[in-house]
């Protein structure tokens, strides 16, 4: 039985990540973290004739590599917990199509990696289930046509807007005693947030309060200090949002964050030489990057203590267009080796 | 600790519904289930300048109108699980913004009031949680509009058509002895079928299958016979789909439900005097008819042992004009008082 504290759920159960495995597309290949991706892929239409298609194709991709990396047949997944930002959740749905598993749907915007997982964790811990996956993946392209322009039409960014990430990202769950694997010790659901941000360019903005609001309210549950982790790792603030984010909690709560914070959307890629404006974004900017680099290190030892902290935008293009603030919710998974 | 057997799960813990409400719109409230509703808004604007703001209200009124049955303070739920059709979940998100409650967002097209109520079981039963929420909504304008033609365009609706319900529902879970709460004694997360659909206006039929699989698998894991349950009520079905559930199954696995099936498609609309051609769909069509009139049916001891079947079809109009065929699935909850 997990145990309460707040709103932080502490696992009985070791639950811990079989395998995970991080896809990415030849920009985020080109990136400081290219040589992580389990696989990178040149042609990001995957051979397919529409955007929808090709990213519902990475998450096959993160999925089967996961699969094999754990040596399990997909028939020893008892559940997939998965969702993206495409409208209806298509990615998710036409790649579960091709997995004889059970489907639970999710939505939470760019937080959905570890929205995934924890709805996971909490299966598992409930002995419903045995072993489950969480994936999550978006596409430049797909995610471009939907809720921007067409690339067609050569719009320019803002300074504050975000690149999304061409990836995606899995990772298997299992009760498991080897110590040599990253193990999800709790988890925080998070609480809508709005701040009245109505920049739809300026997502880091709108996400960082929710994300301030889940780490204060973690670390008081847990009556822990930033410094008593290895990292604290958000999910896509990119350059605004994470300055912003290191700004709320030291003048709301007087946290200093600023040791132990790095966040997935600046670390993805270079700034300096790729033109990616504040950073990188989507749901598999932070999934390819904790399912591959971030895991691998701490199976190495490098990490041994992380705070994941995804956050997601809960709009829509119409939302936007009919004059709504944009929610943000940010999630918590705490993992150690 | 939950119970395993195939792919369906026992929870030990008793799990209840402490209260429900269904909320609907003028068309659903002159309907055979009229007076069943907790409420009926014959303005299905609900005062606001577009659809989805609606939409987004009925959901808060179905949320709002539970917790006031419950007798609890929205800080006594631990999180609300929900979902609904609209592009990013706005209803769901729009809603819960107006909350200070975690949010669980998930996505499972009409079968959302299934999921989500087995998502929350999920976590009472791991101890992470000890009272939730489960909740979902649909607007017949704010389908429409998305999903078909602007309603000023004045489409005529095929034969096979549905109509989109107005309306919403939500209940709370939460551990409990009270022998007089309808009480969710097992689940079942279905796995996505796909048999070729491309009629984006016969959702009945790419839904059957992926019913007909859940309810197929669960009486194999648990050896029971339809006649071993009071109801089995299917959430969308319509006519169509309600019969070729049953000739799928009385053909291919020799299971004959037609003495205990019923589907809140085609309870919550009169089709002979109103004009619904199929039967009613969305996610707030079974989400309206399982909060008020099963519940209440099931605390009067009139329904005992019910088998609830909520569909989704995981399209988007994208993936339909792209050519895709229609993935439908189908979660089962299993209610006993």
């Amino acid at each position: 039985m997990a145990e309460r504290k707040g709103k932080t759920f502490t696992f009985e159960k070791e639950i811990r990540v079989l395998s995970s495995a991080g896809v990415a597309g030849r920009l985020e290949g080109e990136g400081p973290l290219g040589k992580c991706f389990d696989r990178v892929f040149e042609d990001t239409t995957m051979g397919e004739a529409c955007w929808e298609k090709a990213e519902s194709d990475l998450l096959t991709a993160a999925i089967r590599t996961a699969l094999k990396k754990s040596n399990l047949e997909e028939d020893k997944i008892d559940a997939v917990f998965a969702g993206d930002l495409l409208n209806q959740c298509i990615s998710s749905s036409f790649s579960l199509r091709e997995l004889n598993v059970p489907f639970c749907g999710m939505f939470g915007a760019c937080s959905t990696m570890a929205l995934s997982s924890l709805a996971a964790c909490l299966a598992v811990e409930s002995g419903a289930m045995s072993t489950c996956m969480a994936a999550t993946s978006s596409h430049f392209c797909s995610a471009e046509k939907q809720f921007r322009f067409p690339l067609e039409y050569g719009g320019q960014r803002t300074p504050t807007a975000q690149r999304t990430v061409t990836g995606a990202g899995a990772l298997i769950l299992s009760e498991s005693h080897s110590k040599n694997l990253p193990r999800v010790k709790a988890a925080h659901l998070g609480t809508v947030q709005d701040l009245g941000i109505i920049d739809s360019t300026n997502m880091g903005a709108a996400m960082a309060p929710a994300a301030a609001k889940t780490i204060s309210d973690f670390l008081r549950d847990t009556n822990t200090l930033p410094s008593n982790y290895d990292m604290l790792l958000t999910g896509d603030l990119g350059l605004v949002g994470s300055r912003l984010l290191r700004e709320l909690l030291l003048k709301e709560d007087n946290i200093d964050i600023s040791t132990v914070h790095q966040d997935c959307g600046l670390m993805i890629f270079d700034r300096d030489s790729q033109d990616v404006h504040s950073g990188g974004s989507g749901c598999g900017c932070c999934a390819s990057v904790l399912c591959s680099h971030i895991l691998d290190e701490m199976r190495r030892g490098k990490i041994r203590n992380l705070l994941f902290v995804a956050t997601g935008a809960l709009m829509s293009p119409v939302s936007s267009r009919e004059g709504e603030s944009i929610p943000g919710i940010a999630h918590l998974l705490h993992f150690v080796i």
